[in-house]
């Protein structure tokens, strides 16, 4: 057993205040806009005598980090997310001494307009999908040494296609009794997160295409395997996107199973399947460009820590 | 303290497979079709001899209704779900032996298509909404004594409207220290369900319709109160479907706070709001028909239970 | 098609403040309690004007709920849910004008103390256990008209036995492939509710009885089905309280499948499973006495609705 | 805007076969034991044909890692989840040729056997509360570049104090309206994560005296911060623990707030709560030792991804 002896020190920390759910209605005119929101807050600084000796006069409460957040909401306005979080991340390093660095991390809850006789609704919505926008912005240092960060992104698309999906050719072992399969469903709850090369971007119209590109890729490809699917989908999006350094794409791949109906004389070609909740195969992969700026602080992530 | 000595008896009792995942693809032509179900079954019969003795000789096991759940599903198919569910209860009921009714509860999650290029996919469907359409299909009985029931419903329809919404005029008692509303959001996740008059019914259409009467007076009815609007919802459904006896629902309120940003020198009109999780208002009600058919046992809930 | 024309009138109808959180803290000497509870209002009554007429003039404000719920957690103190949630219903059918009946529906969430040293904590605990125990108090009417019923109950008890179960001798159809068990692990999430004949009942003694009764006669029986336990398990219950007139219990089966592991050739007698999730057999029976008293209008579930 | 024009490659990728719910029992005597785990594996190699060209040939199914994981754990046992864990990743890098590291991470639930009686009953369990045990353990290379780590935890551990507890002298802002508390509640769902300096460690042991150690630092100190708690926490486990090289804790703020019941004329001194779900503070620190090894690819999550 290996005995370590070393002095005992505090290590990285940091804090914040997090799901703040937060709804903006703009009602500048009859039809009202909406954005629904729950954004974090995360900071990085000099508080170490917080930890050390429970002293708090370098310490920000949360509680101020979410009146900041809801405040914001007006001062600055949600028209972008990616602004918004840049807005609070630079007002934590500007303004508040004993920050080093912010981050932001926002989840949007999209809405579509009710249809009554043919016509969107002017104030009233219902929730759109299960499919979460998300953004993180990171804020570093101040004057010359400042770096900002921004990660678009999404989680919880659920996708599936029914054909045009194969699974053949693997390595094999004493363990392996998988079938191949020539056409087999493909689905999964795709999450995908792309940094951006800078700050200066056209952000909803990005993310349209990105998603656009993603469920495009996924259901035009003839897929020999979801890595295959997932390295498509980034490079297209990266093709597409010259503002996006990399992508990063985890996506679970939910089964479906064919159902055993011949037992009753019942057939079944690839017509039921079982939905299976658990376990499930998860594939993760990155794809980014030879000249990506260095990525720095931004992929730590905070509220979804494991 | 009252102490009771009576005999010691087996009430009500029942029993069925709950949760099957069944996914049925139609792949009659390239254009595919997806119905994505959760389908529970519940049998009330002679089951005594299982509770009092441990004898299941008229125990058909849950493992069997399974797989008739899933073949049924290519055997009969799943136009309707409501067709299926009563396929699934008739079978139950005659085929069983000891079986005398047999409730299927039906849950479906809706699929949209992708669009590439501006034209629908062929086989690769995003999920659509939190909304989750329902069904329970009641039969009961053989021969003359035959009776059927069918509820429809939807839960999970997260709606939301900016204006158009108030509370005022209230009870008030030692308590009370709310302030009235003239100008409010007001924020739900309805909850419906509807009970048919007979099995003849067109029920993709009346599904449609009665989501587009809740919508629809959901947005347009100005609300002095969330029991309004329930009401006038319910009234408007009976008013255009003469096939629904009686609809019932039950609403959330998810309530969103108007933010005190004038503490910040910050004007919030109604603009920036808090969401709160809870607690929040539970308002149910119910509208029904004087004619309404008697309900019998189509009410008692078996997968939702308390 | 059956069409109806029946008048359309307000049916049932009812509101509440659901899931309110009130945590308690009793610190009259330095050891401390806690009471953990979600507490959710129901009121019925002469509430059809807020429907048909959007009139609030008889209905208190669910926030008004809210506030009562908080006070009377010190104004009447919460030493038994039970008592707590009489003293709500009557204050609502009692004091508030309009209120013809009151359901007060109570969870609460065990904790246990910290041992430190050898000794329990006076005020530090960690929760205990994922189960909750449950209150359903209604109170109904004034005067000599006055009914009260209070069911207790308990769920999420999550229980597992690695043997002493079996499944064996089932009715067959065509449809059933399953083999009959000689030894199975059974485990289930129970939920029970036992509803008093009485409110003079000694509340946390009784409590402390039934759970261990439950766990008792799980554990001890050897058992043919879930059928057999959970009828037993109600008729120990009932045999020891002759406060309790009638029980209820609702039990998923979740299933534990035997791995096959001969295909790599390790053998595997009852010693590997797979825990599956869904579907699950849900299996619901209730024991009652032959002069129980009426049940009256206690067991309508609220916030469990389907 | 940035526009890049860098060649589009393939970044860091990983798959596996995620949430194995793995149940374990030994029944070589009449006293049975239970060991339930979710299981989950990842391997990083050589896999870029599997992304560029949907070649599946170095590709191990993650059915295949599935029956394997099922499989160790009659083969190998489960005596103790991280040696389990480390016999799962040796064997992905040892025995599959295209695998260069593993990780596999542990959830294990604890159950606790039924007193009947006053004794523990021989294969009768409940589960026993939220908290789960956690392990990650990672294996890269093989021969003399060979490295191994363990990292054990916990999480959803939930403590609450109801006293001893401060929150003052904290720096102010412009949307600071906090005030300064004397004696809260303070009340969190603590994860913890520790890195073991070598595989040569007495795993159970250690982990009851971490809980141990975690429980009775929160329940002992009194606490000017959750910063301070978690410092003080970090080293007493280093300091106890020489095996330990880091420690690495996440707590959010479940914020408990006194409710307001003068408004009532009632007074409350401490004693009655209102429990929130959300925004929550989020509080994340690391303790480590000088010397402490390096962490490699450890620290790297898999399932937890944002």
């Amino acid at each position: 057993m290996t005995e370590l002896t070393g002095k005992i020190v505090l290590g990285p920390h940091r804090y914040g205040k997090a799901e703040n759910r937060v709804v903006r209605i703009v009602r500048d005119t009859d039809r009202h806009e909406i954005r629904d929101l729950n954004v974090s807050s995360c900071l990085h600084g000099d508080f170490d005598a917080a930890h050390l000796e429970g002293d708090q006069g370098t310490v920000l409460p949360t509680d101020s980090q979410k009146q900041t957040i809801y405040s914001y909401a007006k001062e600055k306005g949600v028209e972008f997310i990616e602004e918004y979080g840049l807005a609070l991340a630079r007002h934590f390093v500007d303004d508040v001494e004993p920050v080093r660095s912010a981050r932001i991390e926002i989840e949007e809850y999209a809405w579509e307009r009710v249809v009554v006789d043919g016509a969107e609704h002017d104030h009233t919505w219902t929730r759109k999908g299960s499919e979460v926008r998300t953004a993180a912005i990171t804020v570093e240092g101040t004057g010359t040494d400042r770096r900002e960060w921004v990660v678009g992104g999404l989680k919880d698309l659920v996708v599936l296609k029914s054909t045009g999906s194969e699974f053949q050719g693997f390595l094999t072992d004493p363990y392996t009794v998988l079938e191949p399969a020539e056409d087999r469903i493909m689905a999964t709850s795709l999450q995908a997160r792309w940094r951006f090369a800078s700050t200066d971007v056209d952000w909803d119209t990005v993310y349209a295409g990105v998603r656009a590109t993603l469920l495009e890729v996924f259901a035009n490809l003839h897929s020999k395997a979801l890595q295959q699917s997932l390295y498509e989908i980034g490079r297209a999006v990266l093709e597409r996107y010259p503002s996006i350094a990399e992508i990063r794409l985890s996506a679970p791949n939910k089964h479906h199973f064919l159902y055993d109906l011949a037992r009753f004389g019942v057939e079944n070609a690839g017509e039921v399947f079982h939905a299976d909740d658990r376990p499930y195969g998860l594939i993760q992969a990155s794809v980014l460009r030879e000249d990506a700026p260095d990525a720095g602080i931004t992929w730590e992530p905070y509220t979804g820590i494991m």
